[in-house]
């Protein structure tokens, strides 16, 4: 099954807002929706965000207002903007073949970063530890850095992997433990802040994160918790691996500090799955990503090469 | 009000599980009702441990098994064992003045330590990180950390408290907040994730912890993800301060390896106030402290003196 796909005219896509406990498919036929479906993450992750851009782009044939808002849905993966300005640059009825073609790159891509990724790590019985979701829901099929982690398996080599929760929407203790219990991984789920810790504690082989937009120098915009991870990470001496297709590389972008970082609603900290957390009418701050400085990550993995900053 | 008294011949402290939402005051006369009290966090804070130690003890009126199992109901904040072992050693007709005595000194620590603590930080519009909860409900009245955070604030130099939720169990998202906002304090309650990323884009003037143990050489366990914000605060070069009572200081752990690390059920990450987060049968892993490096330490601060590890 593919998380976003182009089917009859419209785009199908897995709404991960429901998951883990249903799964449902939507139907996505104008701009407007699919926007709604970006900015409440039900379609989420670098990759298909690039895919559900492309897709995006087909459905505003052409309308200039609808591109833009399209484009501005979420800001800082820039793969979203990527996909939406490879369509637009194409001749309308080259429009769908160009989405088809960035569809069928990414399916292309994730092989090919789950197999460099893999190449890259020594020996079996190997734990990993990730944040976020960074799988098949994150991309159209495998993903990236959980897509590493599907090779590992497939190869025998996986001893278990350690997910961050990922608060505030829970992406590694819903979707990440989904498709793990799926491929029939073994894995067990942590506490964002236990992440750090517990690589000071056990032997880890690999910290796995995928990425939202890498910047000219290296640095990498991921999901929030991904530079406390890297902190650790240094600490003890582990590596810390970003997998990402090229698309995620933003030569546009000088470094980290140049990245626009989404403050999500303050209701997603002081609320969860609908329950109240804090006191009534506590304030928040909700930054959904961080920047990882480049000195701090060992290798990016693409689908054509491995980066060391 | 209290968090823990000893009032006509019985405990009673605030059930802090029903916090924020509501007030209950538990009126406790043995002591398995009391450890049962201590196993599901109804009073949890290393000095309020101590009090509470000191005032089973009275209640175990002698009997070793119970002195016993009082000890060891929670294994990583020394002063549960402290306040158990201060009491079990005066004679029978004294054990109620140890108790209150250790009572009285907590109250007195709590503001003297307050105020050591502003005085280590100059300036006004400070802005604190904090994790978990170090108030008046992890003590008897005013806490460590939070209660520097409370002195700054009666002293008008309180900017701002980044407070972290504090997965699993939310003492940031439920405890803290409800006391700053009893204060008057303000506040901004952030993911556990953001803290490390926080103290690298925004101005902070400190970050201010607790400690359930020191150990000999200065290595402190506390609330999971205090070992995060330490390697965060090093790297923006935030001074990290630990605030605790000499009696969480144990010269008998020579440093952190020794100390043991309390995992709790798996089902604290599974599950957030009765709500499933991850697919039936997800496995977890569930350390409840961890230990930061006494090189990452800048001070620990107690009732009469300032440690510079």
């Amino acid at each position: 099954m593919r998380t976003i796909d182009w089917v009859d005219g419209a785009v199908e896509l897995i709404d991960q807002t429901l998951l883990p406990d249903t799964l449902v498919m939507l139907r996505v036929t104008t701009v407007d929706d699919l926007i709604e479906a970006i900015q409440r993450l039900a379609v989420r992750g670098a990759p298909a965000l690039g895919v559900a851009g492309a897709f995006g782009a087909v459905l505003a044939g052409g309308d200039p207002a609808a591109i833009a808002r399209l484009r501005a849905a979420r800001p800082t993966a820039v793969n979203l903007a990527w996909g939406v300005d490879q369509v637009a640059a194409a001749p309308p009825d080259k429009a769908l073949d160009v989405a088809l073609r960035i569809r069928d790159d990414d399916i292309a891509a994730c092989h090919a970063m789950g197999l460099r990724g893999a190449s890259l790590l020594e020996g079996s019985d190997l734990r990993i530890m990730t944040v976020c979701n960074t799988g098949g829901l994150a991309c159209v099929e495998r993903g990236t850095a959980l897509g590493v982690v599907r090779t590992l398996h497939e190869q025998g080599r996986l001893g278990e992997v350690l997910a961050l929760e990922t608060r505030p929407l829970l992406q590694g203790a819903r979707l990440t433990t989904w498709e793990l219990a799926g491929m029939g991984a073994p894995h067990r789920l942590i506490a964002d802040s236990a992440g750090p810790y517990l690589l000071s504690r056990l032997k880890v082989d690999a910290v796995l994160i995928g990425a939202d937009r890498v910047a000219a120098n290296g640095d990498t915009a991921n999901k929030i918790g991904s530079y406390a991870l890297a902190l650790g990470a240094r600490r003890a001496g582990v590596p810390f691996i970003v997998v990402a297709p090229e698309s995620t590389i933003d030569a546009g972008t000088p470094s980290g500090a140049d990245i626009s970082i989404e403050d999500r609603d303050p209701v997603e900290i002081v609320q969860i799955r609908g329950v109240r957390l804090a006191p009534e009418g506590t304030a928040a701050l909700n930054p959904a990503f961080d920047v990882t400085p480049h000195d701090l990550i060992t290798a990016i993995v693409t689908e054509s090469r491995v980066i060391r900053p």
